[in-house]
C-alpha cells in the first residue's frame, strides 16, 4: 500500500469539554468514513487554550496518561481500525505536567508518546508555566501507517526538530499546533506570521524531504481576565516531499482537511536532492552550543 | 546608520571571460550609483557554469587567492567605497580546488573568504569532481556593513549552515547561487523545484530571525558534450527576517536587484519570535551523526 489517506481535524473549543470531545470525535469518525487511516488532532483539543493566563487552578484539566482520554481515543480508533494522534495535558506528578501528545495504533493501544520539547512562553501564551519541557527526545513513534515524526506547535520553529525526526527514520512530519494571532495586529502583521508559519514547516518538508502535516486551533477566545483574545488562524495544511501544499483549510472555520499521500514520492524526491548524502557532520558541532560568542 | 541597501547582480555567463567580467563590473557601478553599500555576486560569476562535464582541463579556470581577480574586484570596492561579495573557482594547489566567496571591504582589502562546505553532485552538477569540499567551518565575515553569514549554493539547502552563521552572529545571511531547470522538466516540476528553493531560504530568515539574500544566474547554458543544457532561473531574492519577500528578480533577464534593509527589524523580530532562547541544546546531540540508526 503506497497511498495513505489522512484527515487532520481543525475545530473550534469551548469551556465545555464534553462538548469538546464530542465535535472531535464526531469529526474523527467522518474523517474515518472518508476513508482515513491517520487522523490528527490539534493541539490541546479538548479545552480551550487555557495558557492566556497563569494560573495554578488550571492544572486541574491535566489528566494521566493512560487516562481517561486515552481510554476513549483507543476505543474509537480500534472501532475505526485507525491511527490517531492526540493532543494531551499530562498530569505526570503533582506539580509536573507536560504537553503531551499521544499516538493510538489502529488496534487501539498506546503505539507511543512525545512530551513537547521546545515550550514557548509570550505574552498570551505563558506555557513556561504551565508544562515541563520534553525529556523523551525527538524520537519517531512507530505505527501501522508509518514511523510518525510527532511534535507539537512551537517545535515548528526549529529545523533541528525536524532533522532529527528525519535522522531517525521518520515519514511524516506531524504538528498539532495552537497559534494566533492577536486580534489588534494590522492585516499585514498577520499575514507575515500566518505566512511565516507555513513557510518554516514547509521548509521542514523541503529539507527532509518528507511530508508535513499541521493541524491548527481556529476561532477567537477571550482570555478570562478580559485584557485580550487570540484568533486562532486554522489554516492548517499538508505539504508534500517538495514543500509544495498539498492540501490547505480556511482561517476561520472548523474543517476536516483531508489528503492522499504518496508514501513513493519522498524516496523520488530524496534521489534528485540528496541532502542527506552531504551533510557536513564534521562541522556540525556546534550546534549544541547557546551561542557561538 | 539603521539602513542598509544592498544590491544583487543577476547575470547571464558567456564562454568570454572578459566580457563577462565587464558586464559583472558594469552593474557593480549602476548598483553603487544607486546607493547600494554592499553588492553580492552570483555563484561562479566569470564563467559558464562548467561543471556541467567532468573534464580536468577545466581547473584550467581555477585562479589563486589572492590574485588578479581579487585585485581588480579590491580596486574596484576600494574606487566605490562599497563592499563587495565574490563568488571565485580558487586555485589552492596542484589538485586542490574550493568554490570559493570573497568578501572586499570598502578600502578594497580582503575582509574575510568562505569555502563552500556542502558540495552537490547531481547530473549536470558535477561539483564533486572539481571542489573539495569547505574547511573553513561556517563563520561570518566582519565588515563595515555587518557580520555577513555568506554561504554558497547547495549550503542553501542545509538549516545547519543557517543555524550555525546566525548563532556566530551573523546580521545577514547571503547566498550566492548557480541552480537552475533541466529544460525537459515539466512545468509543473519547475515550479515545485523553484518555489522549495525560495522556500527553504525563507525558512532560514524565519528560523534565525535575519535576512535573506540569495543572487542566483539567469540564461540558457548548453553542455559541451552537446547532450543537454541548464536553465539557470534566476529569481533572485531578499527576504526579511519573517521569511517576508521584499524584493525578487525575474526568471529570465539580468537584473540588479535592489533592496533597503532595516537592521533593527531583526532585533523586533526575535522579541517576538524569541527562538534563540528556548532552542533544546541539550537534546541536539545526534544532529553530528549521519543518520539516527
Amino acid at each position: 500500500m503506497t497511498m495513505l489517506t489522512a484527515a487532520l481535524i481543525q475545530q473550534c473549543c469551548s469551556e465545555n469539554r464534553e462538548t469538546n470531545l464530542a465535535t472531535t470525535e464526531c469529526m474523527i469518525r467522518k474523517g474515518a468514513a472518508a476513508g482515513a487511516k491517520l487522523v490528527i488532532l490539534q493541539e490541546l483539543h479538548s479545552s480551550l487554550y487555557f495558557c492566556q493566563i497563569e494560573s495554578p487552578a488550571l492544572f486541574d484539566l491535566a489528566e494521566s496518561i493512560p487516562g481517561s482520554s486515552t481510554a476513549r481515543f483507543g476505543a474509537l480508533a480500534a472501532e475505526l481500525n485507525i491511527v490517531i494522534v492526540a493532543s494531551l495535558f499530562e498530569r505526570r506528578a503533582a506539580g509536573l505536567y507536560h504537553n503531551t501528545a499521544v499516538v493510538f495504533e489502529k488496534d487501539g493501544t498506546i503505539a507511543g508518546t512525545y512530551r513537547k520539547m521546545h515550550i514557548p512562553d509570550d505574552p498570551g501564551f505563558y506555557e513556561k508555566f504551565y508544562f515541563t519541557p520534553g525529556d523523551l527526545g525527538f524520537n519517531p513513534i512507530e505505527t501501522s501507517v508509518g514511523s510518525l515524526g510527532v511534535l507539537v506547535c512551537w517545535d515548528q520553529w526549529y529545523p533541528e526538530a525536524a532533522r532529527l525526526m528525519a535522522l531517525a527514520g521518520a515519514d511524516l512530519l506531524i504538528y498539532p499546533t495552537a497559534i494566533g494571532w492577536d486580534p489588534q495586529d494590522t492585516v499585514d502583521e498577520k499575514e507575515r506570521q500566518y505566512d511565516a508559519w507555513r513557510t518554516v514547516q514547509r521548509g521542514h518538508a523541503i529539507a527532509n524531504g518528507v511530508p508535513v502535516l499541521a493541524v491548527n486551533r481556529v476561532g477567537v477566545e477571550q482570555s478570562p481576565q478580559g485584557d485580550g483574545a487570540i484568533q486562532f488562524w486554522g489554516g492548517s495544511f499538508i505539504a508534500g516531499p517538495q514543500g509544495e501544499i498539498l492540501a490547505q483549510a480556511s482561517a476561520d472555520t472548523e474543517e476536516i482537511l483531508m489528503v492522499t499521500l504518496d508514501r513513493g514520492r519522498s524516496e523520488t524526491v530524496r534521489r534528485i536532492w540528496p541532502f542527506l548524502r552531504d551533510r557536513r557532520i564534521d562541522a556540525y558541532g556546534e550546534l549544541v552550543k547557546r551561542f557561538r560568542d
